[in-house]
């Protein structure tokens, strides 16, 4: 679990720079700022926490969570210049960060007994919620819905995750082989620009 | 109690319908369309359950929820032509809808002791939760604060369930009047054109 | 405690009428002014209360809120032509409002055995959560990410409350002291016009 939790704290990492960013090329004051990589860094776990009720809810009950944070945004603001243009990093940090946060969901929810779709659900969730929240409380259509595989990059993730655990396989080892499987369906998707089927024409004549 | 729960299936197939042709509308990926049908369908009482805690919340407690919504997508995608014209046959669904989820965020409130004024704000909520939810998700101010009288046919059914609760009528058949009551005022509202006040002139001069 | 009650209904009272006056402006019917007056001012401290789970959560457990809310939103219908330019007085309701949503946050906060910094991100979120889903409803960008001073003076009376708690002073002495920090800094930051910073030239060429 150790491992899982050093990565945990990783993908976090990157979620809060990927919010602070976007709330600079906002304009927001330093506050702004904050809040904004606060909410995208843990949006999803707080969104999963309190509809499962799992209190206490991810950064409340794990300080760590706002020290993370709150280096994040230092760091981001102190190195803006270097770290905006590291698009490659910065996209595996993220795709790491949703392939862990997609399965902690699961586990989260399998722990407290949910229906297995429930539980991908709650993955889902996990991974996808802080962007959204991020997208709205700045007044975006959430990317989410409209661009590169992502979500179901994760859905394909917590799929496989929980085929095979029923197999009592090494949950580590079923960890890792499902979190590798969300980084590279979307680093594929990504690659060569791969993206969901969508009505092209509507039904409306718009 | 059979009935209710059939026609609250069916509330949330109208809705989830409704919210996927907004997506498409939008030309959302599958995956958008997915998410914007499942918060349309069952935000509001979601919404009701968080707020009273009320848990395991309406669709993390029967698994029926997320079936009735997958069915409602591909439904929708399959025959979006046939539906999205069928302007009237929407209208019914959505209002039966409206009017069932508020008498049971109402019923559900009083079981759960509250005073009967935040019973009725729970059958409110429960009715306009999901619409308000898939509207900021959409980036548009939510429908329900400029359109026709929608939450008001709301609010009149769940006072006259209040109203006439103490009177130890049936409670089924308490229900269906007081929803009738919803589906009536909503149905001479649009056909009507009916507008609830709002002020014209503003103060700021704009 | 009293006296801390009788300030919170007047700052609630206070947030009602401001964001009734916004929905007003917006051309909002009788319904969405109820809403967005409603949202406005229980947000914050439903926002803390579902967030550390304490049920019932305010307007849910005192039902003195939704009384206070619909006078207020009367009281803007009825005398909105003369509510409207009484800038100062609003600002100065509006004020009190926060510093004392802040520090009833905290103070709950501790009282829910939360990390103080926790207890801190509480108070913040009782004062500012209301304005962010009244903005957010209304399709704005949140106030709060780009205008003056104001989470940050929370913030700091919020710190201060921290600061001093250990201290053993009266607690009511604590409440007031703490209070008018939040208010003498917002103040004077209006006053004099005073910004957080915020990075003016972006790292993306924008």
């Amino acid at each position: 679990m150790s491992i899982i939790y050093v990565i945990d704290i990783a993908g976090t990492f990157a979620f809060a720079i990927s919010g602070a960013l976007v709330a600079i090329r906002k304009k927001f004051d330093v506050f702004g700022v904050l809040i904004i990589a606060f909410v995208t860094a843990v949006g999803g776990g707080m969104t999963r926490d309190v509809l499962i009720n799992a209190h206490p809810i991810n950064w409340i009950g794990d300080i760590n969570y706002i020290w993370i944070i709150l280096t994040a945004v230092v760091v981001t603001f102190l190195f803006r210049s270097k770290i905006a243009p590291l698009r490659k990093t910065m996209f595996l940090f993220d795709t790491i960060g949703i392939s862990v946060f997609t399965l902690i969901g699961v586990q989260k929810g399998l722990s407290f007994d949910l229906h297995p779709f429930v539980a991908l659900v709650m993955g889902m969730s996990s991974a996808v919620m802080g962007g959204v929240i991020r997208d709205v409380l700045t007044n975006e259509i959430p990317l989410i819905f409209h661009r590169e595989i992502y979500a179901s990059a994760c859905l394909a993730g917590g799929m496989v995750y929980l085929l095979l655990h029923p197999l009592n396989i090494n949950e580590d080892l079923l960890f890792v082989i499902s979190a590798s499987i969300i980084v590279v369906i979307r680093t594929i998707a990504v690659q060569y620009k791969l993206e969901l089927p969508r009505i092209k024409k509507d039904v409306f004549g718009k």
